[in-house]
């Protein structure tokens, strides 16, 4: 069976789609919509031979080709043999797995989508990707609308070491606390909105609790260091915990409040993190609004570029799918970094930062000396204190900005305050982003 | 002749480079720190054959190789027939269009930082490029650190239309423009800060004028649309007119004064304009600081993405001209975009914007009539006014926000209040930028 299933010279791309939801329907849309003009223009001519989607009455929907075969059963777009390029869109991790394993091994080209079965399953799969005879393309599971990917291939050709990965990759989330703040309301009200407006899941999880972010940062590092890290070695935090007063406290200190990934190496030591993190108000990715997402790269000088870009709605996935397509199609194919020799992941006890602390506490003397005392003893130091009175009786809040200190020693410290009589519930804390030199204002 | 003069197969690059000023001497840099890592690991082997610069101490001040021949005559470079891959990086027009036609004539591979020449010699220079045998490259002379040549070919192959392109190119005025309002200061103090922190020539009149920035867009319109402008299509204002005054009365209005490049298209008509604008803080260009530069693009569908880095240094330039080298190393050439048919270039006074303007007055009764009646004739309204008392006496400033008018009329406008007798220096008009919907707060 020949390695290369398309047409070099006609380009022409028999396609198989698995799953017509948003990112589906957006593909069929952008293929019947610039297909003529890619076909008369660049001589590469796109076909929808087969489709599948749980729904029955879905291709329809979604306005599938007359020719296209649509079917409910993914077996039968994988048993077509006419398709000679499967794209994946289900998502999931089951059956993802089997049509991408079964798709890789048959020699055939596969574009997905899916960052959760690409992180999860990452050793295994992307090993297999990258033996594959086939195309493998998965720029919409990362940041489909940047062409990272070629800057970052381009980096490791010059030689060019990144050693700063900062990014927001999660519009759900970066909605999330944009409403908040500007409705000045709780979460929970801001993510009802969120769903009300199709900009979130009715199970919010996967993008509420970071894990999404996290795929997307597990897929980052393999592309920067090409390590295949386990979603193990990954801290990751929700936005679930923020509370309406935390941003506001975040803007008296010209700070915002975003969830992001943090990839910082230092030779051969990594942190990789997704947190909620206080990132400057004059900062790009503090200017970062709604869906909007952002990605900032600094290599070893110091020097920094960035993107930014939709991180919601159907068509910058279906137009990374489309690229990838397109790509493949051009005869070209995505190179992978060599793993670098020795690279470790550092844990998130070792990373040092900058915090943000809030305390609810009695409005008794000597509270202030006590957290101090604590924080004192474990070589932490204060950089600012908010105190506000609230109504008279209640806990009131004590909000802390640190200088640099040790994760470890924080965590420590935090539950020391805890267990101080006045204070009231669980120290709220939250990393402070050290902005990029090159960015600093 | 050979026209491909480099080895495909050993890839070895015998460059010559022309001029050894802060792009070359980084380049010098980059290729002695990264050039064994790149020959071992992917096999490209850089050798600079062949340099010159008009100073004779040059070549030993920034650490040339010893093997390589140095001189202070451009001529000896073209000469030297080793030499496959000619790097101009001396800007200026002439003799860098003599060394750029004579090197693509000789079917050799042509790298050049040089937006001047290549901007104003546009119908010739990019002509002979696109016919040339040799590698034609020039990714320094537009947005060194965007991978935005590789996002334009790839948009171009979706027929993806790009409508509006908006930036800001022009590190020297975005740092004035930064210090100005950090430092509540002038214009011209703000230019002799940048000159003593080396961000501004000794003859800022490149920059400072807005001509640099419409050197780099007359060659992104060439991107985008394959439309070769010249320089006399373009409508061009420079930064020197702004006063802090200015800055200080947009930052009450909450925008930021910046230099922009604005292209966008709707149907065959296409606006290019290079002038300050007002824009808003909240989004990313208004987040854009100091010498950091930026570009947004937009798509029929109103979809958006953006590129940020560094616009001054020598290194994100001189990371462009070895992209360009790995990128001929390679074996790849860029695409140029075929020229779309019927493309016009609308006149500036065509175009609709909100504008600001600040008006000097005497304090008297009427004169906000006398102004507001000259502008209702024009149809112009009024969005905002603000008035401030200065000094007794004085004239005073008014600073209105006019909602969309359109430029002709503006002008007629303000033209017609000069003439009144209260008003006592011409009025000042910065154009509002149009925030684009995806990014709008």
């Amino acid at each position: 069976m020949d390695s290369k299933w398309y047409n070099l010279i006609m380009k022409k791309i028999n396609i198989g789609i698995i799953g017509l939801g948003t990112v589906g329907a957006g593909l069929v849309e952008l293929i019947k919509k610039n297909g003529p003009e890619m076909r008369r223009r660049q001589g590469i001519d796109l076909r929808i031979i087969a489709a599948c989607d749980l729904r029955a009455g879905q291709g329809k929907k979604v306005g599938l080709p007359k020719a296209t075969v649509f079917s409910r059963d993914y077996r039968r777009v994988l048993a077509d043999e006419r398709v000679d390029t499967v794209i994946e869109l289900i998502g999931g991790l089951q059956p993802a797995e089997e049509i991408i394993k079964r798709t890789l091994a048959s020699g055939r080209n596969l574009v997905t989508a899916n960052k959760k079965v690409l992180a999860e399953k990452a050793r295994s799969l992307l090993r297999d990707a990258m033996n594959a005879s086939g195309f493998f393309g998965y720029r919409a599971a990362i940041t489909g609308y940047f062409p990272l990917i070629e800057f970052l291939n381009r980096s490791q050709l010059q030689s060019r070491v990144i050693e700063g990965a900062y990014g927001i990759f999660n519009g759900t989330c970066n909605y999330i606390l944009t409403r908040m703040e500007r409705e000045r309301c709780s979460y929970r009200q801001a993510l009802t909105a969120a769903q009300e407006e199709g900009y979130a899941e009715l199970d919010p999880y996967l993008d509420v609790s970071g894990m999404d972010t996290a795929h997307k940062t597990v897929l980052l590092v393999n592309l920067l260091y090409g390590y295949q890290m386990d979603m193990k070695q990954l801290y990751v935090e929700g936005i679930q915990k923020i509370d309406y007063r935390d941003i506001s406290f975040a803007a008296e200190l010209d700070y915002r409040i975003k969830l992001l990934a943090i990839v910082r190496k230092a030779g051969s030591r990594c942190q990789v993190r997704v947190h909620p993190c206080l990132v400057s108000r004059r900062s790009q990715l503090g200017a970062l609004d709604k869906v909007m997402n952002g990605l900032e790269l600094e290599d070893a000088r110091g020097q920094v570029g960035g993107f930014i870009g939709p991180g919601a709605g159907k068509f910058p996935a279906a137009y990374a799918v489309l690229d990838d397509v397109i790509t493949m199609a051009c005869g070209n194919r995505y190179s992978y970094p060599k793993r670098q020799a020795g690279l470790t992941i550092s844990g998130i006890n070792e990373v040092e930062s900058n915090f943000y602390v809030r305390f609810m506490a009695l409005d008794k003397p000597g509270v202030l000396a006590a957290i101090s005392s604590v924080l004192a003893k474990r070589h932490i130091s204060i950089a600012s204190v908010i105190q506000k009175e609230e109504e008279p009786g209640k806990a009131v809040p004590i909000v802390m900005l640190t200088h640099l200190a040790r994760e470890r020693d924080m965590r420590a410290a935090l539950d020391e305050i805890y267990r101080l009589k006045v204070i009231k519930s669980p120290p709220l804390m939250i990393r402070v982003f050290d902005e990029l030199p090159s960015l600093r204002g």
